[in-house]
């Protein structure tokens, strides 16, 4: 059998390499038969005003406000009150757009009326036009820190400031054991309505991890009749996007799909029921089920909207284990 | 004797029509001669910022980059974020424009960090290039109230939200009881250094009345040897700039430069010493003479940058009461 027409399925994703994959999902299926869930670990407070950089880029993504060049941010975008700032001697590294920061002070109105981010989240797809259900991992704030071999930083430092150049020693999710699941997505997980779970090829350590360590929610998911679909975000040895590879090499990791397997089967033992690679990678089909996840070997690469929709067609399709 | 060469000027202004008053008189005088208090009673905090429109509107004059045309704001200012932000159905009514917001942003950043509005404000007018010293009135929060047929309206309501509308029974300044006047302001005061003190032609009420009610600041003025030189808001029965004349005649007020004379006559007896009316006023020289303000009769209507400077020397010259 396959795996959606019986059921919704469930996405977990970072930012811009997972949200392609989301929207070739969301072009495939019904709205409400998907469902994603968002890390909302890089998400900070700058200039007074909360920023979830991943779930922004999903909804500019879906919404089609996405800027395709940068690969974040809104497109035509201006940058007007940055230049302000900068006239002013005000920190400028975190490039927010002048319609970006419409959204940044939206969200803080809504979230200082007491709404929660779930709500808040909610409540800009639909403005913004989008019939997907998207949930942040949690309302609790989650901050990822990386440890680095100049010392710890917040993500966005990390990851904009320093443009990812400090070598990773490893990862801190500052609130994660306080955070309470997205409850919604936990009922997703506990009910029958859900026939697969996919993990885009967002980033291992920085995107999936901070969803998976929630608590509960990665043994949720484990125990969810869904079948889980993981898509390599590492083709040929590279990241598409982002610093995985680069973080891999600094961890000692082998900068490999091979090593994304085992980063998945080490920390998440009987979650991932497919694993997704490129067909670049095909050679490491043996090793890979060696570790024991069942592989399956596709075009993962996501330039076109073709692209998207084809890759979300397989992870969709894949036969169920 | 004239007041100007011999020592130092202060200015009381509140936005618009004052500032212009400011711009004359910053070309007239050496930068360290002239310091200026402003208004911070139409000050509030909108989409999560801190929005001080007299302590802008005179910084953005002074600096040159005010819009001549709409009076407030920035000249070639863009409106992106609003835009954004009104997509998303937020709120609208207060025109933030784009680098104005960064000017909000920035403010909101340094008052985070503990620095006090006149700390804040003294770095903005640098970093704008400014040499006039510029002082907000008191650092604490003092806010105007409107209290109209229609209820109490917070001022930026009454004034921009409902464009001044609603007739006005009277004024409340929040806060005005425990604020204290800006410390560098007294001392100028009970200091031998001022030799006059300019009311600017800025709005009785809303304007000038929440700097003098700042407890102690109105008795330092009159107390003070520096002779104080009102010049009216109000021309031919009008108001240039603003709902001055609109609210006198809803307050059973005549709206006019007598009407004016006697608001500052009744409320701070003795504080000015030299009353400057429009020529178009000048028939009613002798009944304000009557109230007991010595008049001057001059040519107050700013339109051109000359204008202003003419008032402004003007203001300068005044022999002495």
């Amino acid at each position: 059998m396959t795996g959606a027409p019986d059921g919704k399925i469930l996405a977990l994703t970072g930012g811009v390499g997972g949200a392609k994959l989301v929207l070739g999902l969301s072009d495939e299926l019904d709205a409400q038969a998907l469902q994603v869930v968002v890390n909302t670990g890089d998400d900070f407070e700058h200039l007074g005003l909360p920023i979830c950089p991943d779930i922004d880029t999903l909804l500019y993504t879906l919404s089609g406000l996405a800027n395709p060049e940068l690969g974040w941010g809104i497109d035509g975008e201006t940058w007007h009150v940055l230049d302000s700032l900068e006239r002013l001697g005000g920190e400028t590294w975190f490039r927010l757009g002048d319609r970006d920061l419409g959204t940044h002070l939206w969200r803080r109105e809504q979230l200082s009326q007491g709404h929660s981010l779930s709500q808040v989240t909610r409540e800009l797809a639909m403005r913004l036009g989008i019939e997907v259900c998207v949930y942040p991992m949690t309302d609790d704030p989650v901050r990822t820190t990386v440890i680095t071999e100049q010392g710890e930083l917040a993500f966005q430092h990390y990851f904009v400031r320093e443009q990812c150049e400090p070598a990773v020693n490893g990862f801190r999710f500052e609130g994660i054991s306080g955070a309470r699941p997205n409850r919604d997505v936990l009922s997703l997980l506990q009910g029958g309505s859900l026939s697969r779970v996919v993990i885009c090829p967002s980033n291992p350590y920085v995107s999936v991890d901070p969803i998976l360590q929630v608590p509960g929610l990665w043994l949720a998911l484990r125990d969810s009749p869904a079948d889980v679909v993981l898509v390599s975000p590492i083709v040929a040895g590279r990241a598409l996007k982002g610093p995985a590879a680069k973080m891999m090499d600094e961890l000692g990791i082998p900068a490999t799909a091979t090593g994304v397997a085992e980063h998945y089967q080490n920390r998440y033992p009987g979650l991932v029921d497919h694993f997704v690679i490129d067909e670049s990678d095909a050679t490491l089909v043996s090793v890979i089920e060696e570790i024991g996840l069942a592989t399956a070997v596709t075009s993962t690469v996501m330039k076109s909207r073709e692209d998207k929709q084809r890759l979300a067609r397989f992870c969709i399709e894949l036969e169920s284990a």
